[in-house]
C-alpha cells in the first residue's frame, strides 16, 4: 500500500534479466535474486507494505556501486540504496522494483582522526560498529547522533536521523562533515571535507544528507567525532501531567541548562515501558534527562535542572549515575517502540514524526492529546522534548484497513498542527514514501526547487523512484 | 580585473534600457543609474577591478525583488545582490553589468522568538544592528557569527560567514535555519524552517547559504541565536614562534577546553596592530583568546588553558575581563586587515583563506610562512586557529600587475598545500570571481553537480552571473 500510486510498479517497467545478467559478470555471487533475500530487503520497520527488489547486490568498495549504477542507468532500472532497513517511512521499499544496493559489506572504518575529532568510515559501518572501534583503540572519542537502532551511518545520513542525542550534540545534518557520493550516471563525487568550516561553492554535503537515496547512494562518511564526557548523570522525573512536564523542559532549555538528552515518555508509553523492561516507574508523563561534561558542570547542572522539575510539580527526581543503570534506563528508552507494540501483539506501528519549536511544543501534544481522547486506537506518545520533536505510535492491526486509515488521517492532523506552528512534518524519519503530500504541504514552492534539483542529477528517475519527491 | 575572461560583459548583452525602463515605472526614485551610486556598489573590499552595475534598486519587500528578477529574467539581465560590500573574493562585482539589488532597505527585524532563541530578520539588516536591537529589548540574546566586518546578515548567509566566534558557535551554516530566496523566475521560496531539526526533503536552507547570489536573491533569514554568556574572559599570550602558538592551540582543543574565539597573529601583524591600534603587545606571534559560560566553567576553562600555554612557550599571558578592556582587544583583531594595509599606504590588500584540520595547521602555516621569507610582499598572517582557518595578506601595490601576479600565484600555491592536507581553498571568503579555478581543484566531478544544479535553477545564467560557477 502506497500512499502514490504512480510509484509503483509499472508494466512498462524494463525486463530485470538484462541487467540481472550483467551484474552477474560483475559480482559474481554478490547478486542474489533468492526470494528470501529480496523478501528481506522489501520493507523497513513500518507499516508500509513491503515490495520485493528484482534482485539485492552487495558490492565492497566505490567503484563497484559506481559500475552497478552505470548498468542499472543503462537499463533505466531503479537503484534502491539499503542500510539496515530500520527506517520507518518505506525509505527502502522497492515500489518499482529495480536493484537493491545493500552496503552491509562496505563496512570499514577508514580512518581515525584524534586530534580533529573526526573519522572517516564506509556507509555500512553502524554506528554501534563505530562506537566499539573508537573504544577498542582508546580514542577517548565516540560518535554521539543515537537514533536508537543500530542503523547504518550511511543509511543515518541518508535519511538525516537524529535521536536522543540530538539536543546536545545535534543530528546528521551537523555531524556529517563530508561525504562520497555515487550519481545517477555512475560518477563519483566527494563532497564536503574535513576542514571544519568551508565557503567552497554549493554545500553539496547538505544536499545528499536527507536526500534518502534519491540524488545518489552515499557509500562513504566523514563523521565529527565528540569527546567521551568525564562526567554523565542521568536522571528519571514524573510529572503530574504533560504539560507540567514540557514547560519544564522549556524552561531548563531557556535558561541555557545545557542537556545532553531530554525525553519526554507519556502515561501510555511508561506503562509499556514497565512491562517491557521490567521497570516499576510511576505511570505518568515522564522526563528522562542525561547531563554530560565535566565533574563540576555536570553538578551544576543537574542542580539548575532539578529546582526547575520541583517548580512544574515533578515528583520522584531519581538520578542513575552507575553506567549500568543509565544503560538500562537508556534501553529502556531506545525500546520504547518495541514496548509499545507489545501493548498490542500482531500489531505494527504507525508513527508520526513532527518537530515545531519548542515554545509551541506544550501546545502541539496538547491538542494531539486532546484528539487521542477521541480515537479508538492505542497510541503513545514519546519524543525528543529538547528539539521540539515528539512522535505518537498508533498501533494498528495490519489486516484491517480501517485503522491504518484512521491513523494515517490522525497523522495528517498532526502535521497540520505543527505546520500551523511553523513547525516540520518530520523531525528525523525522513519523508520516505510516506509523506511525500506533508512535503508539498510544508515547502509548498520549495518541492519545485527539490524536484529541479532532482531532475538535474537523475534525468531517467532511477535513483530510489517513488521517495521524497516525484518527477 | 577577472580571473575569467569569459565572465566579462560582452557585446551580445542585452541593452539595459528597456529592463531600466521598466524597473523605473516599477520603483520610481529607488532605481539609480548615477555614475556614484554604481561606482559606490561596482567593488567589495579587496583587489578585485570594480566593475559597474548599470544600475541599482532599493526593494523593500520580498514582492518588490520577486518583480525585479522576473523584469530581469524577461531581458536576460544579470542581477548581483548585494548587502554591505564588505566581502573579499569580488562576490559583487558586474562583471557583466545589469542590475544591483542593494537590500539595505530591507531591514527590518521581524520577528524574535526569546523562548526558542531564533530571530527572523530581513537581509538587509547587519548583525550590528540585529544585536543592539536584541539588547535594547532585553532579550539577553545575541547573534554569535561575527566576521568583523558589520556585514549585512543577508550577504552573510549568501557568502557562508563565519569569524573569530566560529570555533565556539559555528558558522552561518549552523547558525542560519530557514530563509526565504527569490529564484532566478521570480518565485519565491522558504527553506529549512523554525524547527530545530527536520527531515523533510532536500535541504536547500544549507544550499542557498555560501550560494553568493548564484542561485537567488536571499531576502529573510532566520538565525539561531545565542544567550549572553554569565560570564566572559579574554586573554592575549606571546609564543616564541608560530608552531608553539598553533601546537598550544591544537592541545586545548584536543584536551575539549571550550573556547569562544581562539585567534592568532604573527609577529607582523602584530606589529601593524600595535601601530595602528595604539598598543604596546610584544611583536611575537600571538593567540588572542575568549572563554564563554557560567562563572564556574569560565575559570576552569582559563585555569586548564594557562598551563597548556605555558607549557608551549607562552609568556606575558595578559587577562582582560573588562567589557571596554576586550571590546578594544577584539576590535584591534577585527582591524587587523585594515591594520595591515596601513604597513604599505595606497596598497590593497590580496587575502588567502584556506582551511585545514586543525592537526595540520601547524604543518600548512609552517609551510606558506617558509615560502613568504623568499616573497618580496609585505604579507602579515592572522587566523581562526581553533578552526584550521588562516589568512595571509599580500598588501600589493594596485599599479603594479607583478605583485598581484606574485601574490595570485603563490596564494595559488598555499591553496595546494591546504588542499593536499585535506583542507579547503576558503574558509569562509567564498569562490566569487577570484577562486574558480580553485573550486575545481578542490571538488572536481563536484563541480558538474554544482553546475547541473546552477543551470537547473537558473537556466540563463542571470543570477549573479561569472560567480561560483561557470555555466
Amino acid at each position: 500500500m502506497t500512499d502514490n500510486a504512480c510509484a509503483t510498479k509499472r508494466s512498462s517497467d524494463p525486463d530485470p534479466a538484462p541487467v540481472i545478467g550483467e551484474l552477474r559478470s560483475l559480482l559474481g555471487d554478490r547478486i542474489k535474486t533468492d526470494e528470501d533475500i529480496r523478501e528481506s530487503h522489501a520493507g523497513d520497520a513500518s507499516y508500509h507494505k513491503p515490495m520485493l527488489p528484482d534482485a539485492v547486490v552487495f558490492p565492497e568498495c566505490n567503484g563497484e556501486v559506481s559500475k552497478i549504477v552505470k548498468l542499472c542507468a543503462r537499463y533505466r532500472t531503479p537503484v534502491v540504496p539499503y542500510g539496515t532497513g530500520t527506517a520507518v517511512e518505506g525509505g527502502i521499499v522497492a515500489v518499482r522494483g529495480g536493484v537493491c544496493i545493500d552496503l552491509s559489506r562496505m563496512k570499514r572504518v577508514l580512518r581515525i582522526g584524534e586530534a580533529d575529532l573526526d573519522a572517516t568510515v564506509e556507509a555500512g559501518v553502524t554506528r554501534k560498529q563505530l562506537n566499539r572501534h573508537l573504544e577498542e583503540a582508546f580514542t577517548g572519542l565516540y560518535f554521539p547522533v543515537d537514533p536508537g537502532a543500530d542503523a547504518s551511518l550511511g543509511g543515518m545520513a541518508a535519511t538525516r536521523a537524529s535521536g536522543s542525542a540530538a539536543v546536545g550534540y545535534g543530528t546528521m545534518r551537523e555531524n556529517v562533515l563530508g561525504l562520497t557520493a555515487i550519481l545517477a550516471d555512475g560518477s563519483i563525487i566527494q563532497a564536503g571535507g574535513r576542514a571544519r568550516k568551508s565557503s567552497a561553492g554549493y554545500d553539496l554535503a547538505h544536499l545528499f544528507v536527507g536526500s534518502e537515496g534519491t540524488l545518489g547512494v552515499i557509500t562513504e562518511v566523514t563523521l565529527r567525532l565528540a569527546r567521551v564526557p568525564d562526567a554523565v548523570s542521568a536522571a528519571v522525573c514524573a510529572f503530574p501531567d504533560i504539560s507540567s512536564a514540557v514547560d519544564a523542559v522549556l524552561e531548563m532549555t531557556s535558561a541555557g541548562i545545557e542537556m545532553a538528552r531530554i525525553e519526554l515518555l507519556d502515561d501510555v508509553q511508561m506503562g509499556a515501558i514497565n512491562a517491557y523492561s521490567g521497570f516499576d516507574y510511576r505511570v505518568a508523563p515522564t522526563l528522562f534527562f542525561e547531563f554530560h561534561g565535566s565533574e563540576s558542570s555536570v553538578a551544576e547542572r543537574v542542580a539548575a535542572a532539578r529546582p526547575v522539575a520541583d517548580r512544574h510539580g515533578g515528583e520522584d527526581f531519581r538520578r542513575a549515575n552507575g553506567q549500568r543503570e543509565r544503560d538500562r534506563l537508556w534501553q529502556a528508552r531506545y525500546d520504547a517502540y518495541y514496548a509499545s507494540q507489545t501493548m498490542r501483539p500482531g500489531s505494527v506501528g504507525y508513527v508520526t514524526d513532527v518537530c515545531v519549536p519548542v515554545s509551541r511544543l506544550a501546545d502541539c501534544i496538547h491538542r494531539t492529546k486532546k484528539e487521542l481522547k477521541a480515537s479508538t486506537l492505542i497510541a503513545p506518545l514519546f519524543g525528543h522534548v529538547g528539539d521540539g520533536n515528539f512522535h505518537v505510535v498508533f498501533l494498528i492491526d495490519p489486516d484491517r484497513p480501517e485503522e491504518l486509515a484512521e491513523a494515517r488521517e490522525f497523522g495528517e492532523r498532526i502535521v497540520e498542527f505543527a505546520l500551523e506552528m511553523g513547525g516540520t512534518c518530520t523531525g528525523e524519519h525522513g519523508i520516505g514514501m510516506g509523506k511525500l503530500a506533508a512535503l508539498e504541504q510544508e515547502h509548498g514552492e520549495g518541492v519545485k526547487v527539490m524536484r529541479a534539483i532532482k531532475k538535474a542529477l537523475d534525468p531517467h528517475n532511477i535513483m530510489n523512484p517513488g521517495k521524497v519527491v516525484e518527477i
